[in-house]
């Protein structure tokens, strides 16, 4: 049986806040197994858009990445992002290493077409995960903790959302480990209504997604989140949590069932 | 004999210039030996900084850096730049690995004390270089590139000249590799006068660099730069060149003399 590997995904709520964020590595830090960790942008990236004089432009919550955009997430997701990360996992005994998909060829994507009119720029749709790059690391006792960029393998850095980087590293490194794929945000989980953290999903499998789907009891903002999820599962991921950052720990070091749990 | 592995070291004014640092990373691609790459920054950081409203200060060409400074050199070192060298390795075929010293541990530095006055912020003087890390990536076939920034250990990213990062992991290195150290520039090497680079010194041992430095006719500039220098051949580098971008591959590849080099 191959060894467990997570890949945890956190997102701009935990980074916006330092506390949640310092709060999180600490935690992180206390793990007994290997992971990766993959972080998306948000808010820093637009407000230092905005102090360069570069509107964020959004379709579909998804950004539109202009060169002078493209310019502000390499800096910021690579550099700014990423390395408070390390930074702070280093302090916590970690051995954490900051990458983009651009380093060591770890994600290769192509840019996505203009469809329907839309031209998203500088996005990547992520064509092959180096699954190769990232077990050297781990096994070298690193800790790949990856910005959402990846890139073109031509020159071109290009942005990529980060729940489906986690997700497709989480498919990716199925080759070599039973990877758990934990997506940690500010709810508690899956909820039928957002207002009540009461009304957890523990478990959901695809039909009664589905359902939910069709009723609008889910969220638009979690669809994209579920979607990657269920495709992750049926390529090889051996499962995946939506739950509450503060709760990692109990969910990787006790294995006490958290969150919402997604199986097929 | 320990396999040979070069360290280079580019500064800002390739940087500065897109077709220079295109060309320079080209000519990298086609080299035959094992290397690892630093760079500096340069005026990058300050052009965004004064984006961002945060002006640039220096003392004797040292950057000062307060804590937005140390933001921006993150995020333009450590993003923009680190990942924008990483990128065209790869369209050329170099499976290169961007970091800072804070990614695997890989330079420990404590930041510097007061001194005379002088408060330089943010910066860092280093203590250790983590040679196992670097050999690890090394010997998996990833190149690192690395960004001039440090960490202490406990949770903060501190800014590190270029120079002195690249002779110290030329020293460090020098336990598991026959180390060559080469900074390259703009200029053709040390020159006696740097209106004439047919005043090329084309080797230089200590006692006629002590004659220059007392005679003022090494300029201030390359001091700190040959200061180093001499430094990493004391401490067990093989060899230190200093040389013009552009004839790097000859150089490495054809073991042609160019450039200034340095002996004890």
């Amino acid at each position: 049986m191959n060894s467990k590997l997570f890949i945890l995904k956190i997102g701009g709520n935990v980074i916006d806040n330092p506390e949640a964020l310092s709060h999180f590595l600490k935690e992180l830090a206390m793990l007994k197994q290997p992971f990766i960790l993959v972080h998306g942008g948000g808010k820093v990236a637009t407000e230092i858009g905005k102090g360069l004089g570069v509107e964020a432009q959004m379709v579909d919550g998804r950004r539109i990445t202009d060169a002078e955009t493209l310019k502000i997430v390499t800096m910021v997701y690579g550099g700014l992002i990423n390395k408070n990360i390390v930074v702070q996992l280093q302090a916590n005994g970690k051995n954490a290493i900051g990458m983009t998909g651009t380093d060591g060829n770890c994600i290769l994507a192509s840019k996505r077409p203009v469809k329907n009119g839309i031209d998203y720029g500088f996005v990547g749709d992520i064509e092959k995960v180096n699954a190769k790059v990232l077990t050297d690391l781990l096994q070298n006792g690193l800790l790949p903790v990856i910005a959402p960029l990846t890139h073109d393998g031509k020159g071109t850095i290009l942005n990529t959302n980060a729940d489906t980087i986690a997700s497709a590293i989480a498919v990716g490194m199925s080759e070599y480990f039973e990877t758990h794929l934990v997506y940690c945000f500010e709810l508690p989980g899956v909820l039928l209504d957002i207002n009540k953290p009461e009304s957890l999903i523990a478990e959901i499998n695809e039909q009664k997604y589905q359902e939910l789907k069709d009723q609008e009891v889910i969220s638009k903002g979690m669809i994209p989140k579920m979607d990657n999820a269920f495709n992750a599962i049926h390529a090889g991921v051996k499962s995946v949590i939506i739950c509450q950052a503060t709760h990692i720990k109990e969910i990787i070091n006790e294995n006490t069932p958290k969150g919402t749990v997604l199986s097929t």
